[in-house]
């Protein structure tokens, strides 16, 4: 039987699984590409970010996920051009040619033609990030302590989250929790609880992949917490001191900029026209028009599900079931059966805004606060990957869940975490 | 009552526990300075650069710490220079006065002259040394796997400790460890197995603060994990590929730098003579010459046990018992009573070498093997601070222990961890 050897880019929900689901397959042989080491449990950034967890709870060593798969090869590799006719990458590592090539490298965060701003707002989609940020809202509430000047103090207190999706609403009642609860007796000098946290959408509504009565929850949720949200609000201009919302000009030194994706730049190189986020328009069967071999998954690809006719959004379980998707499609080629339509499987959706308060919706079930809060804690202990992940991110949330508490406080310069 | 006011500087094993000693003491007021926000449990530093714990395991907010310590003012700076005629700190967040100051701003690797050596033979100190060496480390796996030249896949296998006291010897034994259980199946073009782990040490034994049976039993230990262990030797050269030991040259990209220390350039504005080590020297009462308000404790001080007129080593237990009878010198004054003599009471001393292997010296008891091993593990996990650090370094321990795993494997490039 003649080897089918195939390419995947990206360690991600859709790369990852999809080497599983090639693993120990005779006749098959991966390489599976990634510029990082480990699978990256992203529902879970903003926790690193917000001090509640660790990196390493939330990420796992791809050859060790991947260890007794004997024909996956890891390299640990950073994608630089691709060419689809060929079905070959060029790499930091040489080039690396399959009989098929599985895309999954993922995207970032986009400023709309703002990329200045990005020094005074960044976003949060890799580790490095969210560490950094961790670091940068927790130094503001300690130049706070060591400000005398009052209006000084003031900006450093104001914390402003741009972007009402789930890392918005997440990070905006995350920030306004540890200011209320984790730091309020910590300082002699300040108050973290008059902390004002700011939340600005430009939409109508908070959650719009939501149902409207969620949004609205979450909106409520986010009041009680204290968090100020504006809707309807443009971001005009950020700058190192403050930013500029419609009319009005809000001092502060901590921006978190969660309005806008954009799929990597590798996704330039397809020769394809792509979609204004970026992302790479593909078939019915995740694949680049013209060339069934090269398929295109998660957050990269601008898929639309055939049931509804709706665009699939950038979330885990639509990277998950490509990724399998892709590799049913290569056992089909090899058996030389034909490949199965792909299906989304909407398992619904869920957003946490803070303590005991969530909102999940799975199919026409919409459920809010505390059941909520629960579900979406078993979920994601559930989604990571091993024991050990899971039993430490456990140990974490049930410490904070009595204290508090949130064990990661760390400022470490932009070097370490 | 007047109030007196202490200023410390440095919130390591002295500061931490001088400060714990003076809280919510009525007529006392405190300002802690530290250029982190975190107090680091430096013992299990090299746990964090070889991947077996997180950063956050190991550290724990000063402010939470002390959250109950009414007295005590916290604050995040940097201590530029010291007046000890008006006990008058320097820093980057404005001068502070103390009645009494207390400086323990620690100790730092140092090179001998050699500072051109320090990009390729990094130290390990900090939080940021630590991730930044794991990455390190585990990069040099990576690029071994990607490389097709034989020799420069060697040259990426080749790792050198320098220095043989306590942390050359736990490191060293830790990389070994390392290659040879937890990596030893995750990779399909080298044999983790066969990386070459050297420890070099200039004089003529291992861990030479140890008896010599110690020092033969931690050389043993470490020759059975397959560590070479080259005494007598120096090194003569560090560069970008290479360690030049006597005329032996050896290729490598991997050196961790564990051979010497210097005290923190903070001593050289004291205006007192420092000893070779730039460390300033103390008096009986561990004050500077002349000056019995100013405490200089732990890794800063040149410290002589009254009894055995012996120097007291770098280790956490003089720190500790030094800030606290530093704390207990100023109750003292404040009371109008004498002051106590200084007494260091030596605990012992331990090291571990790998699983199940360690030493312990507790008076003329010497311990080694399995039974050293477990009394470090419970000495160690006791002297974290806090429950939070005591569970998850147990769980994490306790899943190394079962799976020969090492659960914090990232490589997040110089900025995150």
């Amino acid at each position: 039987m003649a080897v089918t050897r195939v390419v995947i880019i990206g360690a991600g929900f859709a790369g990852l699984n999809a080497a599983k689901a090639l693993a120990n397959r005779p006749g098959i042989e991966v390489t599976l590409l990634d510029r990082a080491n480990h699978h990256l449990f992203q529902p879970l950034l903003y926790q690193v970010a917000t001090a509640a967890l660790s990196p390493a709870d939330i990420s796992a060593p791809v050859r060790s996920v991947l260890r007794r798969a004997r024909n996956v090869q890891v390299l640990m590799a950073d994608a630089q051009r691709i060419d689809p006719a060929s079905r070959c990458v060029e790499t930091d590592a040489g080039a690396f040619t399959g009989d098929y090539l599985l895309i999954g490298a993922g995207a970032t965060h986009a400023y709309f033609g703002h990329d200045a701003w990005e020094p005074f707002a960044p976003g949060l989609k890799t580790l490095p990030q969210a560490t950094a940020m961790r670091a940068r809202i927790l130094r503001a509430f300690e130049q706070a302590e060591r400000c005398s000047d009052r209006t000084e103090q003031r900006a450093w207190l104001n914390f402003v989250v741009v972007g009402g999706g789930p890392t918005g609403v997440e990070m905006a009642g995350a920030i306004a929790e540890m200011s209320r609860y984790t730091l309020a007796r910590d300082f002699r000098r300040i108050d973290p609880r008059k902390a004002r946290v700011l939340l600005v959408e430009a939409g109508p509504r908070l959650l719009p992949a939501f149902t409207e009565r969620s949004s609205a929850r979450a909106q409520r949720d986010l009041a009680t917490l204290g968090v100020d949200v504006r809707l309807g609000c443009a971001v005009t201009e950020v700058a190192a001191s403050a930013v500029t919302i419609g009319a009005e000009r809000i001092a502060t030194r901590t921006v978190v900029w969660a309005a806008g994706v954009r799929a990597s730049p590798l996704a330039q190189s397809l020769g394809v026209p792509l979609d204004p986020a970026g992302r790479v328009p593909v078939t019915s069967g995740i694949t680049i028009a013209g060339n069934d071999r090269v398929f295109v998954l998660g957050d990269l690809a601008a898929a639309t599900d055939p049931g509804s006719q709706r665009p699939l959004p950038g979330v885990a379980q639509v990277a998950i079931q490509q990724g399998r998707h892709a590799a049913a499609c290569i056992l089909a080629d090899q058996r030389g059966a034909a490949r199965a339509t792909f299906r989304y499987r909407d398992k619904g959706q869920m957003a946490t805004i803070g303590r005991q308060r969530a909102i999940c919706e799975i199919g026409a079930l919409v459920l809010g606060g505390r059941i909520a809060w629960w579900l979406w804690l078993l979920v994601h202990i559930m989604g990571l990957t091993g024991f050990r992940s899971r039993a430490s991110v456990m140990l974490h949330w049930g410490w904070s869940f009595f204290t508090y508490g949130r064990g990661a406080r760390l400022i470490v310069g932009r070097e370490a975490g």
